[in-house]
């Protein structure tokens, strides 16, 4: 199964409006995440112990353990919620321990050597698009399923080319009222259907089967 | 409680792209509201017998049931989900028997008599803002809520002013990709909280306490 997975505003935004490389969520787009760090499953995933544990953490916990590899665009990989660079002149918060212990496929233009860790994260750079990424990932993943963390331009290329299987969308109460928007300009022919609905009291978890993609 | 009550897809959209006056809704805007005709309780409101009881039904129950008066645009009054005029010259749905059953206040710029239904309808036009609007609508709903059934503007014009208490979207599984969006440009310093949450495999009902309004 290939699935999408991110945070989003009440409003659809995946990141807040004046992106910059100091502030790569934009305005307020922290906002979107902060229900996810205080949880025992993510801190889990992230080599941190503690937190608490509810219908959020157990949603977490069923994406980390669900998950066989990931995919991410590059600017994702370098800034977004990372930035997961390892590069050392790169500023990276998790150092040799990054948080995701799967392969991961980075969608880059530019050719680059992979990267493997010893907790099981692998990084590896490619340049010849969405269906070979995917393909790469389902070898790597095995029976489990391939994630897209996004951003949402890539989120919005599978979709496209009929891809993506499922999406799940952690709806934060906030409005950011501009950003970047998951679907962008996806119109009305993409089929959906809702496939599970969790609440609480912080976010509201919708996963949707993708049933038909959007209108060329 | 001054709620607002909208039907809203995935990417936020109360209308699709090029909305016309015969096409009020936009291009595959009508879609936003197909989970409601055959409801129980939605039929009954409108004089119609039969139809489906389940969890959809009983939210709207509830909400016709709370709701003592109703404020809505202009436009959405002489187009979007109705037309709900009663002038003879313009198509009506309801002639006679028109679905509120309550005072509804319409908010325009041209003074216009108001008009009594045998039912508990009514049209009063207001031209001297939102804020006598709502006045006028309290009064009238005694006990129960205010309901702002739209359009988008209008629902932006009471967050914006500090106004409303409650927002309730039933979130459809459609993309518009286009057309006018609930909020807008209304941004991130909007306070919002989950209120509760009812899912069905039609809809996502989400409602929210309004707690700050956006800055200016």
């Amino acid at each position: 199964v290939l699935i999408a997975d991110l945070s989003i505003s009440l409003d659809g935004f995946v990141a807040g409006p004046d992106q910059t490389l100091e502030q790569p969520l934009g305005r307020g787009g922290e906002k979107l995440h902060e229900w996810i760090f205080g949880l025992e499953s993510w801190r889990r995933s992230h080599g941190l112990e503690g937190g608490e544990r509810n219908e959020d953490s157990d949603i977490v916990a069923e994406h980390v353990e669900a998950m066989g590899a990931v995919i991410m665009g590059r600017r994702m990989f370098s800034g977004g919620d990372g930035p997961w660079e390892s590069d050392p002149n790169a500023a990276s918060w998790f150092g040799d321990d990054p948080p995701f212990r799967v392969p991961v496929f980075v969608l880059t233009h530019h050719a680059r050597e992979p990267e493997t860790f010893a907790n099981g994260t692998s990084y590896t750079f490619v340049t010849e698009g969405i269906e070979h990424a995917l393909e790469q990932a389902r070898a790597a993943g095995g029976d489990k399923n391939v994630s897209i963390h996004g951003g949402a331009s890539v989120v919005q290329q599978y979709l496209r080319a009929g891809l993506l299987d499922a999406l799940q969308v952690h709806v934060v109460p906030i409005l950011l009222g501009g950003g970047v928007h998951l679907f962008g300009a996806l119109g009305e022919d993409t089929g959906l259907e809702i496939d599970r609905v969790v609440a609480s009291p912080a976010v509201t978890h919708l996963r949707y089967r993708v049933t038909r993609p959007p209108a060329a």
